[in-house]
């Protein structure tokens, strides 16, 4: 038996539960209510198979199920990744019944929800993350994709899952850099919407940083209930749904110049949050609390040294930005972002020049 | 000026028209109220594209229009054909407001189609089909897609254009085999749901085949209009939609065994409706009149020598086939189909023992 906790993300039709708790894996929880067919596939990593698979198989007890291993890491997130997991699928005989579970972090729910997505036009899919950074943020809200040489997540679809299954024990063997990084986004959901959540975490990112049980279940409780309901206002991200990107303009750019994989999307978004906060023009004392809970959670607080130009290039500000400004998503407190092409240029400048 | 009819496919937002008229390209009729932002990338292949494109660029006045072609052929309805148009997009900077327009038959529609709904998770496209298939089939309702080697369709996915225009001058330059295949599909609406547009056919057949203007336009019209109802019904193929799959699954196997190029799309299906007619078991005399209209089109109602195991395999009966039976879509009586697993299995193997 175990307890725990269940949000649903209200999409109508596609409307899905998350379900957060302790001991999940291991048969506590049963799948096999939201494998809608005969077979699934589960889809992992080499780094997370090991650890977990065997774990997630009497959770899928009575189906025909088989398993793809994928390499780690972010350089394996495109196109050819995917076309293993789809030949996979037709070299098994999966039909449009077939459930697909990402079992992994953010890369594996993304590759596989994106070819869930494009398998048959499109079959179930189920998400267990076992990354922080995936159960407060990736796993959530159907955005699947793969990276392009030339830009992350350039292709890809929206494509909800039947299920987020969150195992909070997981992360007992997540490392320590990983889990930081899982917390710029939780810092994050406190920044753009919810001032009260992000003074909690100014008391307990210490707690968090330990791994305290109760911390980690609020603090992964709150993320995905915030992002839940920016998610249901707005799926497809016509307009709202774009706050969560905040600091992911100037966090893609640096992950961008210093090469996917040397610093983490957490540890690149943390920074980008400082500069995004500055750029903002809130109160100094806002943008110093958001500075030292950064650095609190161990997060890079500066970009790393960039030139101006590739600044420029990375955030799409070549040709185009003679026709167009960019957008960024700003606050207009701590607690409050809003996205505006209305910044401060010179400021912005000062941001990438001064960094370079 | 030019005269023009509308079909509205009806999907709450993702609603759209279908025009269908003469003379509409060349600047007759205005794109850009359907083009959301500054630019478009125009997919064509090297058969259409130098007929067409130039006619199709003044319909586009004022934007930033590029353009690309590829290779023509079901040969090239690929992973790596539709990488091409991503990498295009992303080497011009394209955004989400950029616009697909797919020129040409069928599998540009479906390639280009399939780049827009993963790029960026999905941009907008406009459907401009050459050949009558396209006009009449794979234009409308959403289906996109690429080939795997293992079978036709099988990565892919819904993504609605914003309008589909059809000028039916272009069959002027359409070879006479190509307008047989795509007549195997109107007959196929009148097969499946419309008994009075069967008997139409059967008294207008040779007017088509002379590509008589006004018989072309009742064909695509009521073509359209008889698929935009099935797809409002039933978007995502969840049910009814499958009717639309009448002789395809016997005509999938053809193309599979013969090799794809071989046997045409449309002539595949016309013989693999006659299969399933009498597969159905309806009144001897609606099977051979739909044998007669078939041939009368000039198309095949016999298909080619195949081994009884070949056609197995090709319709997924394979280890499979002991958990499940197929699905099939057969005819109640001319002019009305469903889909069943309820089939008669000698017959089955008599229809593929007897032509192998």
């Amino acid at each position: 038996m175990s307890a725990h906790e269940t949000i649903t993300v209200e999409l109508g039709e596609r409307s899905y539960p998350i379900v957060i708790g302790r001991g999940l894996l291991g048969g506590s929880f049963d799948l096999t209510n939201y494998v809608r067919g005969d077979d699934c596939l589960v889809v992992s990593n080499d780094t997370v198979a090991p650890l977990y698979l065997d774990k997630l198989l009497p959770n899928l007890g009575g189906r025909d199920v088989k398993s793809l291993t994928i390499a780690d890491g972010e350089a394996f997130k495109t196109v050819a990744t995917m076309q293993q997991i789809l030949d996979e699928l037709v070299r098994t005989g999966a039909n449009r019944d077939t459930t697909i579970v990402a079992l992994g972090g953010g890369v594996v729910g993304d590759i596989a929800g994106f070819a869930a997505a494009c398998y048959m036009r499109g079959v179930a899919f189920i998400q267990v993350p076992t990354t922080l950074l995936a159960q407060v943020d990736s796993s959530v809200g159907g955005k699947t994709g793969v990276n392009h040489d030339k830009g992350k997540n350039l292709i890809g679809a929206f494509h909800q899952p039947q299920l987020v299954l969150i195992d909070t024990d997981t992360l007992d063997t997540l490392d320590q850099r990983e889990l930081r990084a899982g917390l710029a986004e939780v810092i994050k959901y406190g920044a753009i919407c919810d001032p009260v959540f992000f003074t909690w975490l100014e008391s307990n990112i210490q707690a968090l940083l330990d791994k305290d049980p109760s911390a980690l279940a609020h603090a992964i409780r709150r993320s995905c209930e915030l992002k839940a309901e920016v998610v249901a206002e707005d799926e497809r991200e016509a307009g709202r749904r774009a706050i969560l990107n905040f600091g992911h303009t100037f966090g893609h750019a640096i992950e961008r110049c210093q090469g996917y994989g040397e610093w983490l999307h957490g540890e690149a978004v943390a920074a980008g949050m400082v500069m995004a906060a500055e750029l903002s023009g809130i109160a100094s004392t806002d943008v110093a609390r958001l500075q030292a809970l950064v650095a609190a959670a161990g997060l890079p607080v500066e970009p790393p040294s960039i030139a101006q130009e590739d600044w420029l290039a990375a955030m799409g500000m070549d040709k185009k930005v003679q026709r167009k400004r960019l957008r960024f998503v700003l606050l207009q407190s701590l607690g409050d972002a809003f996205t505006t092409s209305d910044y401060d240029e010179s400021k912005l400048g000062q941001l990438i020049g001064s960094r370079a």
